[in-house]
């Protein structure tokens, strides 16, 4: 293989990359891929740094109510990569409202019902949230999809509370996971063992990630795990993901402001405690 | 002031914050708010620790094509604080569809026109983006929009490219400011100072902050200004935003792998030059 055949091939791939990131706007493609010379400096990418490309099956459990940022976070990243169709599948094809947003403000236009959801996915990934997610623990057609494309799906994962609607649906019984930090004890009531990290894997087929913006980091450690480091690299760089939070120690229930924590979960409790009644209740009536 | 009415009092604001913030359900609501004694514990808040109110109003605009996220990180935080309103203001009040989601996915239902949008704001943010950002760069009705808005509210706002759409509208020049990484440069061509750094305040009333994710940062120092730390906190705890990012130094294009600046810079220059020419050429146009 002469050099200048592989720096074509490398600029295409680069191309690639960024139109798949929707980073090449749509008026460009077209000249840049007939010209690739338009690229001024041919990049030399060592072979274990060139893309590796895929055609992942992703899709996100949308309802209404759900936490916009829970599903929008690991989205940005995992759209990103070249090849992978990721879909917003819903029980209808209606627009689904976020959380506080039946007035205005971010809806998802879900691209595939339940019943049109392929059986077979790489990823389902289920966001949380607080009302939204009480009914759709309590929705059988939601539960009975997720049970249904669970035992085909290559990793059923969550954000936030999502791990509880997972878990009613029976698929994290004696599996480590997380949730949101105020409701990873109500993961032993659906038979899980919670463990209090960012990222939680339990073999191959399940992760559930913490709190709200835990989905950043869940999407770009898969896109990591799909399409390794130096593609996670490029996504992490182009949503400059360096993240600088005012307080440093102020996201993590641990290393929190005792005071902050002590609101927060006195606040939440009675939240808390509908989780768990909720659970229960469903539980108990399948036995 | 005795002990229990301090107690029922602080009970009541931290409901009032956890309501705002969406964390307690619609039907929890009711309930709560006529019988404080439910919270278990009542808190002892130190007073510099109580929770500030206010009645910010925030707008947030958004045009075809915008990046969800630079627009979601922020929202997260900024409708987390009680009794401001936050509220998606643009052209029409059509559904205004993300960044790739012409055929499904993140979409935002405007709550508000152009015409409609309060004179005096506290906060008036705009997202970045790139097929979508150029056309706002050039369309009319939203240069106008941002022109005719800003000389009466307090602080203008950008993330990510969101800058260039402020620059076209005049309202950087002479104003240190930041941008996506790549188009930092850009900047100069609008008469603005570039500061390579991941939030941008200049005097009190513009505030632009890096690419994409640096919006989560931003909406979070400005609860932090706004409602002051212990709030900020609140709500950083309640999005347990503890960022682990895979690639710690990832993120920054000073500290990143240099051959993922490149690759990332090799793609986009054609876009940074199209940002440069299409402001350019509007700016000789007014000349």
């Amino acid at each position: 293989m002469n050099h200048e055949s592989l720096n074509r091939r490398d600029a295409l791939r680069l191309l690639a990359f960024a139109t798949a990131a929707g980073a090449i706007p749509q008026s460009l493609r077209a000249a840049e891929t007939n010209d690739s010379a338009k690229i001024q400096k041919p990049l030399h990418i060592h072979p274990q740094q060139q893309l590796r490309m895929g055609s992942e099956q992703i899709a996100i459990l949308v309802y209404p109510e759900f936490t916009a940022l829970d599903a929008l976070g690991p989205h940005y990243f995992l759209a990103g990569m070249m090849g992978a169709t990721v879909r917003f599948v819903a029980k209808t094809l209606d627009p689904v409202p976020c959380e506080g947003a039946s007035r205005g403000g971010f809806c998802v236009k879900p691209h595939l019902t339940f019943a049109d959801c392929p059986e077979q996915l790489d990823l389902l990934l289920v966001p949380g949230g607080l009302t939204g997610t009480f009914a759709a623990i309590e929705d059988k057609a939601t539960i009975n999809f997720l049970k249904s494309r669970a035992a085909k799906t290559k990793l059923v994962g969550s954000v936030c509370t999502g791990s509880l609607v997972l878990g009613a649906a029976g698929l994290l019984k004696g599996r480590k996971a997380t949730s949101h930090w105020q409701t990873l004890e109500v993961l032993k009531d659906v038979g899980a063992i919670p463990v209090a990290e960012r990222i939680v894997f339990d073999g191959t087929d399940r992760v559930t990630a913490a709190g709200v913006s835990a989905g950043l980091d869940l999407g770009l450690e898969l896109v990591r795990r799909y399409r390794g480091d130096f593609y996670a690299k490029g996504i992490q760089l182009l949503g400059e993901y360096d993240p600088q939070p005012p307080f440093p120690t102020g996201g993590n229930p641990k290393t929190a402001d005792k005071l902050v924590v002590d609101m927060l979960n006195g606040m939440h409790a009675p939240i808390v405690e509908k989780f768990r009644t909720t659970i229960l209740r469903l539980a108990n009536k399948h036995h």
